[in-house]
């Protein structure tokens, strides 16, 4: 009789998992069940942004496999079945069918926690009204849709991270008032050191956004259980539509109610091959905790890329197979219309709560040699170790083509390079794509120099 | 009294080496005489297929630094006067300035060569006719410039490699019908595997670019010493204007006839401190061979990125520092319209020649999300150590955003990483800017399970 694989949650890392299990063992050998409580599978909540903002027009092009196609290649996908318990001595989770309220217990030999994350949403009053909401999935932003279709006019987003950057850009492109609330004194704040962050809050405000930085939300204001103000400190912003955009928490109930180990960052805890504590549990993607490369800690870290690694190598691990997750630099990378944000490694301020003794260099550069068409001012700061001169981090604010190049620094970081070495290599050059020296080039010279 | 160094060229690395000399030495301890043969200095020589295209307007925009301007920083340029001969012994340097025809002799206490390269151009007859030119100076471009003015329509070029495709671009948005020439049975054939030129052949042919591959250029048909045809061995090509585009070789005539040691691949010998077998002459830029970071072997690439960084590493030890060039990767970078094409390290045909037992590995992937406005196709081959799983080369084909990602495998080689250890990284994604497993990931699991 076939063994038994039991994945909870259908989104990246759940998936993904599934996906590389059923790779590798056959249905003979493993009956993989998934249990999802939504009725989608694998959506793409990065495209909800876009998708608000019309740049994307069918939600479905979001689904990169819906549950069909994933029953096609021998995975039996359960929808609307949300599992309620876990029970780890006598391996079964316990469930409900949300159609029917049906309750269901499934034994397992294997089980993957791929439960994800939440948005933050803080107690403030009102934060259950009717047009306050999160972008988090694809029914949220139908249900911007309609606000929209019904006659919403003015948004607020509170909080300027990457979803509030983000989903600001799109209610703007859709015609609407914008107003931006962030309690700190800069845009992405908790991704930037300050001095990076100046030019975003311009170009917010250049594109017509009213951002109301260093003010905090106290609630909300509403009239028959919907939203018609966002209350500050500083007075009411009028509001027909409120998006929070405040981070997110990893979804660890079941795995605590479970006396599943949570580690010191808040996320599952789990060893390199995506192991928990208790045997025969595995855990991937949002929920769980990485480990961060520079500076060895525990770190959640939200994004689609290491939740599908992670539930790779635990697909790999869970069939026999030999994977390991390399651990995460926090890379990340958006953009505010023609400005584009990225960032690896550690910031200056990080790094100084590390314990690290790190100097940082800003160095302004161009995206392309500086006579040719379209080339565009970009900042490029590298955080670098003081004594050693190691890379430790680097953050990128600029025109178009210079975000990406986060990606070279990136690999430097992955190894450990000194910013002296990073001066030295061999990168493309052509006018179209770059200045004689390139722009993470010329900072890396720059930093060197400095040290 | 100041000890002089004397610069023989006035370009990348001659003036780099120059101003880095003069940031590290002040004019009481070291005179810096340059001689430039020309009457300009620090031109970009890769800007100008673009100024002849148009999309560059300003010719004076690919100066980098004027003569003045290096004047004002304290060196003693001194144009159109041309090096003759060097004396080694003596320590002197004879030359001639070119307006006057007087003969000047200048000793030397350190001596740099940075004499560049010079477009190959075979022996065929007719090559010396009017209307046939390379494009290597701004002054060339001012010729095409003329014989557009004076009705030109038809242009040959010949050779499609970087140089063939970029001008090719640039005369077909001048309006011109476009033929190009080439030996070899692929575009790019001397930079990519004949597997991945097909894309670049197509879009060529789609841009209205009438391409002849397999086709040996023969002569020139000639009217009053001006160009009318290019022969070749499947007949004759009319012709107003013909650009030869067929690669350069250095300029090693000066530092043969003073008997400075010259290497096997044809560059004037150096070590990584940029000394040339001789005490007291250093050389730098297109005309001299460095080391290949993954074979060890010696190489001639021309390019400016090089020039650069190996003259300010000589301007460095001129002056008492400590410096190293660290090898090339051949790293390259071009475009042909919307169709971006890059390399670095060694294709699976130079793996081979190398003795290498590797295998070549291509990824069909997408520069964005694919649901999001913009994304193109793009392909990247890798070229990977059988075994060891070490990466040792890779190619880019593909639309906007798809090239300067070779600089992240370029990283990559810089550190011998492995196609395994490449798939594990920290790549950032959003949907503008890459779908969730970015192509270089994408790709590098891909060879890695290959193997």
């Amino acid at each position: 009789m076939a063994r038994r694989l039991v994945v909870i949650g259908g989104d990246a890392a759940g998936m993904s998992a599934a996906a590389q299990a059923r790779r590798t063992s056959s249905p003979d050998e493993l009956e993989i069940v998934v249990l999802e409580r939504t009725s989608r599978t694998s959506w793409a909540a990065c495209g909800l942004p876009y998708l608000v903002g019309g740049l994307v027009t069918n939600p479905d092009s979001l689904i990169a496999r819906t549950p069909d196609q994933h029953r096609a290649n021998g995975l039996d996908v359960r929808l609307r079945h949300e599992a309620t318990f876990i029970d780890v001595e006598a391996c079964t989770v316990t469930g409900r069918r949300l159609d029917s309220g049906h309750v269901f217990t499934l034994p397992y030999d294997e089980l993957l926690i791929g439960t994800g994350a939440s948005g933050l949403t803080p107690p403030w009053p009102g934060i259950d009204a009717e047009g306050v909401l999160q972008l988090r999935t694809i029914d949220d932003a139908v249900q911007v849709e309609q606000l929209l279709a019904a006659g919403a006019r003015r948004a607020v987003v509170v909080g300027a991270g990457y979803i509030g950057l983000e989903v600001a850009e799109g209610l703007l492109a859709r015609g609407l008032a914008v107003t931006v609330i962030e309690r700190a004194d800069a845009p992405m704040g908790a991704v930037l050191d300050a001095d990076m962050a100046g030019g975003i809050a311009d170009a917010m405000r250049a594109a017509g956004i009213d951002l109301r930085l260093g003010t905090a939300v106290t609630g909300f204001g509403t009239t028959d259980r919907r939203v018609n103000s966002v209350d500050t400190a500083a007075g009411a912003v009028p509001a027909d539509l409120v998006v929070i955009g405040l981070g997110v928490r990893p979804n660890t109930d079941l795995a605590r109610a479970a006396a599943i180990g949570i580690g010191p960052s808040g996320g599952i805890a789990v060893n390199d091959r995506m192991q928990t504590d208790t045997p025969h549990v595995w855990a991937a993607g949002d929920c769980v905790e990485s480990q961060h490369r520079l500076t060895g800690q525990p770190v959640v870290i939200a994004l689609g890329t290491h939740a599908n690694k992670q539930g790779r190598v635990a697909g790999t691990n869970i069939t026999g197979g030999a994977a390991t997750f390399g651990g995460v630099l926090g890379t990340a990378i958006t953009r505010f219309q023609g400005v584009e944000i990225a960032r690896t490694g550690l910031t200056e301020r990080e790094a100084a709560a590390a314990g690290l003794d790190a100097i940082g260099v800003s160095t302004e550069a161009s995206t392309r040699a500086q006579y040719f068409p379209g080339a565009q001012p970009m900042t490029v700061k590298l955080v670098v170790e003081r004594g050693s001169g190691r890379l430790l981090g680097a953050q990128i604010v600029g025109g178009e083509g210079a975000g990406k190049r986060i990606d070279v620094l990136a690999t430097a970081l992955w190894n450990r390079m000194t910013v002296a070495e990073v001066a030295a290599m061999d990168l493309a050059y052509a006018p179209p794509f770059s200045p004689v020296w390139d722009p993470v080039l010329l900072a890396a010279g720059k930093a060197a120099n400095a040290l």
